[in-house]
């Protein structure tokens, strides 16, 4: 059975957005402390795919993930999928907004929940939980030994941890932005997902010298074939001050001629070139402008075989 | 008197960042429970300064604050400060490390600390705090409470926090990443201070339509006039999905010829151009570089006046 | 009176392409031996005005005027004039093709009519002259001298030749190709026109050193400001081999602030850029695009001149 | 035997330079009126090699060899010879240079000799001949039939029709630029030269649309590969005003990896690249930059070729 590693506890929004992927939901999930130790078990064969957030997370910072993949092991991106993610305040059933004297958040959640907090619940306690998962946990934990009096304790959390541990949603929705949305990888040891005509490829540049204009000529690679480019980020290698990597995210997948010569010019261009995958997109980009780059490269390929064949020996 | 906002509470790294300025630590300091907070302090005029954590911080992810400056507010960057960040396990006076029982801990600093913290505490409890400065705080409380019973607890703070609260460091350095370093900014409503042959600029370019190449073409403006990029990021504007802008910090001042001539060109091309700052750099980059290429710029600008004198009327 | 040196003898094209401008037809026309010579008596003050042949000529080659405009002498362009070249079969009056058994031509024209002068006269003697004038001068000479008897003799000249010297054009337009067309620059030892919005400006481009990719920069510069190249040349300096310099024709005018940004970029930038003048164009190209790229232009600058208001002292 | 067609007549700078090539100077040489005579002789394979000048020549300019090999025939470049090209003052045994009167001399090398024959012969008569090698050969066919009478003319021409007419050159060199020299190529219908390391390889670009910044794209496909240009001109098509191709050489050969993918990938971009050969390069130039260039690719190769293999089927 596929054993996939994902940042637990249970319940949290990484789980949430695992098991919006009906082919693994069925696997054999384990909840792991932290991304690194994902990372780890991912690499090491421990667990057959690691599942992590990546970008714009409410549970840990983009940077946290994308470093460690860069910097520190050798996966490959397997798939990327992305949700809207949500916040709620649980509580045992028949406790309503207006008698919440604490409430148990995870700090980062109760940061995104501030405005909620402030105008609704201005009295009542914020006491800090691990996690969005273990706000809930610990509620149902202590509700259950109250022994029958008046529960006044809510909990800010997820959905999915609300009815994983008995609670009801009080209130739904409460975050400040309700339009945030995180992405999260599945990676593993090796393989590369087959072209589905819709897919992404990561990769971290690194230059020879920081001298002005390498990103430039580093992007010039990708304008000159019409590649589009779908997120860019400058990181610090840590081996020297002033030294960076650029991170990247393009459309298209190794598979693709046209990408593939792309990473070749780059990879021979370049101190390095660090292959983080080719996999499926998530959302509804690029294929159309995709073919008909291919079209013209494929056109392209024939005529240069052509001249080549003319070549004397 | 001077006011400035700060990320509280008391104690946190944004404080100890700010004590390093030796002109702003004598100020009115105001602790603000939010970086949102400190911003629209700052903008309104309730305070003069406001300062945040901006990259790589312990504390919040610098997306916060970068989202923040470039979408939500009007303020210039007057100054960057970049410390080194070290976390330590602080106690009542007299607690070793070998009889420590629980330990708080901002969930953000566990997750830093978590090699010291799984080979040194393995069978420590970990009790969540709000912040770094709140761990040191609560515990200081408890030890004052506790009545003369042997007191087991200790907490992941800072330095300044165990200071603050009568705590000793029991152990120092405790973050598994030593070299780990916060970038902090003070920003105001308004004014840019004047250049020091040593300055920074901040700026966040939205492009015409998300076509490949442009920021090809963005980069090319600063690459076309050697000015060097100092950092670089896409962001998603929240507008449409794959419509992105552009953070870029690079070398120089808006002072500069250079740089005026070369920001006056990304505004004439681009959608929208927000200046976020010319600030005096933190660090050692840049100065000779930079004179070198203004002298260029000069002895071309005397050339091209010198050609439009000549223009009959 | 405005004295103007040209490429003689009278006859040739360039006083055919002179005589186009009303407002020089009038002028004291001086007709000189070669390129060389009317570039010296104009850059001495010998003459007002000299003006020569530039592009694609019938009587020279491009390379000759454009090498001497960059390298020898220190002229500006003030105008340029572009006409249609047609050669033409003159004879004395009462001369038919079928009777012709000589032909006077200059080697070069005989080049461009190749193909009439093999089909329509497959026999005749081909003499040379040493000009497209000089071979009617010639004729008519011959013609004058003859005594009576039946002349037998034609010349391929121009036009204003047939006009000049007493002859009647007995095959218009014999040339190949028919939409031959000729560039004549009219300059001078100081001085630039005022800008029409409907300007050419031209300049020569010395780069630092052959290294690959500084053409690719130069560009850059162009395309970021939306600046119209026109022509594009390299061209080696004669003073080491493989040291290139380009010679550009773009549109617009140095009192275009779009323009002159982009001049003093490149000047600040290249070993030496050599201003070869902003002239009205000849054609119907360029306005309406400049129009819109300035007013984009005027609005960055203002931008940038508030923001540097704000600079503190 | 193998047949090759040059620019004749015999004696010309063209002949020079063919005999320059040991193994094409006992082929088969067969003279020809003009350049497009000899390409289209090449092409139609009534010779199997065509030899013309093609750059900054005496007897013609590059403009009509280039823009016929771009826009009327479809031919290889086999091979190029750069020469030296020195004028000579050629005349019958025992003529001194302050006893000649008359001179005959191609309009073109009197153009490069004016300031000999200023200087030296200020008073002599200037006759025009059709080419270098006629003026020779009629001055030989004038003294042969002089009938002892004392010659006083004498010819402006190459070292080779001296010879080859039974001339003496009276005085030699006398071109007013001594460094002037002329490149020439050997044509093919078909056939590549095998690559030798040591490598040229020219092309036609033909561009989508008159965009600005066009060329900027295409030369960044250079750029980005380190592949250096030595030539560069834009050509107007004569389809339509404004409209124009670029005419490169760039140094490498269709069978380097490098030139290979360069030219796939302006084929895939823009509407046409016309191939105009790969061969030897005249000169020491480019070798080992390309040796490095082609070991990085080949790396580059192998690293994109073994991530493929691991794409899932």
């Amino acid at each position: 059975m596929t054993r996939i590693g994902y940042l637990g506890p249970p319940g949290t929004f990484t789980e949430e957005a695992l098991l919006t992927q009906s082919d693994l939901a069925s696997a054999d999930l384990v909840p792991l402390p932290s991304v690194g130790d994902v990372l780890s078990a991912a690499g090491s064969g421990q667990v057959d795919l690691g599942f992590v957030p990546i970008e714009n997370s409410i549970e840990g910072t983009q940077t946290t993930t994308l470093d460690a993949l860069v910097f520190e092991h050798d996966l490959f991106i397997q798939r990327e999928v992305v949700i809207s993610v949500h916040m709620q305040l649980v509580g045992p059933a028949g406790l309503e907004v207006g008698r919440v004297q604490r409430v148990l958040a995870f700090p980062f959640a109760e940061n995104q929940c501030r405005r909620f907090l402030a105008e609704r619940l201005p009295h009542a306690e914020i006491v800090p939980a691990h996690s969005n998962a273990e706000a809930a946990q610990r509620l149902a934990e202590e509700a259950g030994g109250s022994g029958g009096g008046v529960p006044d304790t809510a909990a800010v959390s997820t959905a999915l941890a609300a009815e994983l541990y008995g609670l009801t949603v009080i209130e739904s929705d409460i975050e400040d932005h309700p339009d945030n949305s995180t992405r999260f990888v599945a990676v593993a040891a090796s393989g590369i997902p087959a072209p589905t005509g819709h897919d992404r490829t990561s990769i971290a540049c690194f230059q020879k010298s920081d001298h002005p204009g390498s990103l430039h000529g580093i992007l010039g690679q990708f304008s000159a074939r019409s590649i589009n480019l779908t997120n860019l980020q400058s990181r610090p290698t840590k081996k020297a001050l002033g030294d960076y990597c650029f991170i990247i995210d393009l459309e298209g997948h190794v598979g693709d001629e046209v990408v593939a010569d792309c990473l070749r010019d780059l990879h021979a261009s370049l101190k390095d070139v660090k292959f983080l995958g080719s996999y499926p997109a998530a959302g509804h980009h690029g294929p159309a402008i995709r073919r008909e780059v291919q079209e013209a490269w494929r056109s392209a390929d024939v005529w240069v075989a052509d001249l080549r064949s003319q070549i004397r020996p």
